[in-house]
């Protein structure tokens, strides 16, 4: 079984998109009106997955996504804590209807309801709601909800801490994802995502979180930011801070992604990072659509590259398309031998 | 010739961090003592760099370093663009001197006097005294003075042009490189560094700077942050944005520089980034000062990494030790054949 840790709704239909546009207006100005309910029907979710994601995961041999909403979509910095409910509610129902109608391709990972300068003890209720009541494996964990300006504590701070305990309590991980920059130096995608995936993992290096949640797990996505191309920098620093060596400070909590959309970056991450942290992942139908003229297939068909490594065997590909991400996820049920 | 285009002078006598401390408290309160001039001699410059910069370039079989006041130390967030102008002032005086008592081993790069919000137009007569007055061969430009808060226009702005014009008319580069971040999300060098590297490389991807510059020249520091362990994803969003291939976009313009402390890195680096783009540095002694308790080596003996990577001919080590600096840091003629 092939198992996507990474996939976004960037296909949700546009009803969607229209009733969070006319959110923030009634935000803006009371005079417009509030989003009506949402109005979309069966139809149409199928026909936003089944040309998309159910046709790729086809072609490409995977067999089941963690689907979460979109994640330049969540944008935090928006509104305020009551607006982000409201809008994290109505994605993650879309979520949940999506793995309602495709068990067998789907299964749910939810967006919080961040706001800036808001504890992230505000999302314990939503977190709860999606794991128990939509059976939701875990959340999507924006570490700066500012959209790009850095203003909340770090990811070590007291200030997360209810959250955590929360879900270690359900047994969930997070997979810390920044979403869309307000800030103009941030292109989303290309500079925000990584560049924050690589502070965070700096973040944890430097802290004791984990001494505090033995049991708490983080994925970095996008292959962890810059992390395994500047490895010998952080075991350097480590070192050089008296801190524990990288595999026991951090790889028992923290797990890399395989989103890094070409063969020698997978090899990289393949050498440095032991394969027991790393989960097959592609985003797709994400940051990165077009096909390589290179190799002629598409950027983030990230399979083919694992499966071009030629250092690693049939146990270690089994742990990162499958066995790792049961590990991770640990409600993941589904298919289970 | 083995020219290390990226070194800083972070083993300064602590006189120097005493003036800024004073400047620093000054400014704070009026009461406290303007800093006197400094009062360093000779001797205490020579002890300064024998024990550590020289005595590695030896050990290393390094000949020339291009060499700047301390990253970290430049934090331009701190005190207003007077403050700045002083502190610049008195730092790239300092690199002066160690050029003019070592001229076969250091050359000079400065240190701008930057100031969040200030517009860089400012840094121009700096510039123009380092490299008209006291021989320098380029500039660190910071492209987040506020430390850490990302609140200055982003490289392409026009914000940033008068300074270009100065840089073009004057035929030196920058290296792209933040100081000290006194934003507690991140890391000054685990953090920061490298994700601003990443985060200004996709700056220059999205926009027509070197359209309007078709001679500025930046080097990126760190291996380019995340961005050769990116490189497909690189140039899949620059080919979904109908941009030009990377090679011909920015490959004119950008340079990466070898500060990557472990060998799967430096393969990497030397796999997808073209060999006429990649300069030779190790940043000693910087970031990472320990051996590797893998290889016995200093993290940051960047050389060793270099020489070990079997697919490079002798020719592309000669572009990468002496050859791209020259075409990069083009006022460079000590020990030109």
């Amino acid at each position: 079984m092939i198992i996507d840790c990474h996939g976004h709704y960037t296909t949700a239909p546009r009803e969607l998109d229209l009733f969070r546009a006319q959110q923030l207006a009634h935000l803006k100005n009371h005079s417009e009106p509030a989003p009506a309910a949402l109005n979309i029907s069966d139809d149409q979710i199928r026909e936003s997955v089944e040309k998309f994601q159910l046709k790729i995961q086809r072609e490409r041999g995977t067999d089941l996504t963690i689907f979460s909403p979109r994640a330049s979509g969540m944008a935090h910095h928006a509104g305020n804590a009551a607006t982000s409910l409201e809008w994290a509610r109505a994605c993650n129902d879309m979520i949940h209807r999506v793995c309602t109608m495709f068990p067998k391709n789907f299964i749910g990972v939810c967006q919080l309801p961040q706001s800036p300068g808001v504890p992230p003890a505000n999302c314990i209720g939503e977190l709860t709601r999606c794991v128990e009541e939509l059976g939701f494996l875990g959340c999507n964990l924006n570490p700066d909800p500012s959209g790009g300006y850095w203003t909340d504590p770090p990811m070590f701070d007291q200030w997360w801490y209810p959250l955590y305990e929360k879900m270690v309590e359900l047994e969930v991980p997070a997979m810390i994802h920044v979403s869309a920059s307000c800030n103009p130096n941030f292109h989303t995608t290309g500079g925000y995502y990584i560049a924050a995936d690589t502070t965070v993992f700096m973040q944890l290096l430097t802290s004791d979180l984990f001494k505090d949640f033995p049991t708490l797990k983080f994925v970095i996505p996008h292959g962890g930011g810059a992390v395994p191309f500047h490895w010998g920098r952080y075991r350097g620093m480590a070192q050089d801070m008296k801190r524990p060596p990288l595999k026991e400070l951090l790889l028992n909590n923290v797990y890399f992604d395989t989103c890094v959309y070409h063969l020698p970056g997978i090899e990289l991450l393949t050498k440095v990072i032991p394969v027991d942290n790393i989960l097959f992942a592609s985003e797709m139908v994400g940051a990165v659509r077009g096909i390589d003229p290179e190799t002629g297939n598409h950027f983030d068909d990230t399979k083919r590259y694992i499966d071009a490594v030629s250092w690693l065997s049939d146990a270690d590909r089994r742990k990162i398309y499958e066995g790792n991400a049961r590990k991770v996820y640990t409600r993941l049920k589904v298919g289970a031998a």
